[in-house]
């Protein structure tokens, strides 16, 4: 149920140290999130924005940095719908090199639901949340006790 | 015993819905954190990943987005630090609005310290030690128990 | 006449060749241009898009990159209104480092005003038409012949 | 002998007033001229700057930003070689909506060719300069005259 893209890390992309400067994951993981609405659960992003006046502010990110990715590498971003929320829902991602399995950055990003044009949270209004619940992934969503995970609560 | 620095958020800085693009703080607090080490430390920053050839590669952040900010406000970024270990550090930031109490943003970055040359983990060296240790803030370094808090122990 | 600010170069703003990434100047133009409405001019950046719905988007640029500038080093971008057509203006600008002659970048930058809304041309409004023209270089304003330098005007 | 990637705008490519900022676009002339080594040239980017220490610094831009490119819209970067100099090179990029005839941004970029360690220009290498000759516009290869188009010579 994960969606997946490869991304490919530019020079602009890399620090005088060589290596992904840590910003540049989170503007990534917005990228994989706009892909999301577009491919996945068929509700352009764009769309969303401008005609539903829905917006996805980000609330809460935590983010482990656990290997650097180089200049001129592949890597394969994974994006999974681990919780939802009233108003608001999270996203693990997860970062590989393409071809292998050890998980360089992993994080989880919490997006709130919000009127664009008041900023104040609102519901996840229904057909997202359709399309949501079919995306959730069943090790989340079958785990007994609280809804949100304690990582996500603090 | 903080460390604080105003930033004007830019035009480029601002979103399409009109405020502040979340990965772009973790930015800024990558350059108060340039500031810090220049102006507080008194170990500059440039000097210390040229000469000493000591790197600080950020390996875990989480951040809360409380309120948005908007283009064209003057914002204060505070820099504390709150927690040293043998081979990382940790930085608490609170953002504000100039002139206001209320935090808009509430973040820790967790910082390595590496041999840039090889990227693996050293010790914090003593005398960077020595310096950290004079700014750890008191109401972290007076607690009883364990000086990493829960949240920062990954 | 001319308006300058300081800008310190940062890590993020440096490539992995050691020097600033040269589109991160153009970024820096528009911080000072920014700066010119607001201190100089007295007409807030941020009011005149959203209040008078006058937008400014760059329509040409051309920059020479001369000499490079590091990270660390602390540079004075220099803005200088060259020019004031009847629905763009141009800005002229100079990148020293602190305390140096040397121009390391020099650049022009042709401004449009547009209705935001409809993103149409628009006469220079009377209002700041007339703060441009206090602030218009002698040199370029004396010059018989046609008003818009050769170089602009491709 | 057009090299042609296709980008898709993304929210934070994207500024307050709904457009590409335009820094954000000589960015993405440089991830095509990224891919346009590794792919066309066959002389991977990161091998030559790493292991070859031959830079590529842009010494010149000059971009007409003719019509603004909007969040989601997918565009298509088109990269001519149009000019083999002896220590530099120029590219020419035209951005077009993706099934659109009409060029939104014009670009040429001048690269030169440097010692990494030393900053200093250097001839373009014979085994590079093989494989620009190659791709040389016939165009602009064919006229008589300076080899230096008048446009890229101020």
């Amino acid at each position: 149920m994960s969606f997946t893209k490869q991304y490919k890390v530019r020079f602009s992309d890399t620090d005088p140290a060589g290596v992904m400067y840590y910003p540049r994951f989170l503007d990534r993981f917005h990228a994989v999130f706009e892909d999301w609405f577009d491919e996945c659960l068929k509700m352009p992003y764009r769309w969303m924005l401008e005609d539903t006046r829905l917006g996805f502010p980000t609330v809460h990110t935590q983010c482990d940095y656990r290997e650097p990715c180089r200049f001129g590498e592949t890597i394969v971003i994974e994006l999974i719908l681990t919780r939802i929320g009233s108003r608001s829902f999270t996203c693990t991602y997860k970062i590989r090199a393409l071809g292998e399995d050890v998980v360089r950055v992993h994080a989880q990003v919490v997006t709130a639901t919000v009127n664009l044009d008041t900023f104040e949270a609102v519901e996840v209004p229904a057909r997202l949340r359709r399309q949501l619940e079919m995306r959730l992934e069943p090790t989340v969503r079958d785990v007994s006790g609280p809804a949100v995970p304690a990582a996500v609560s603090e």
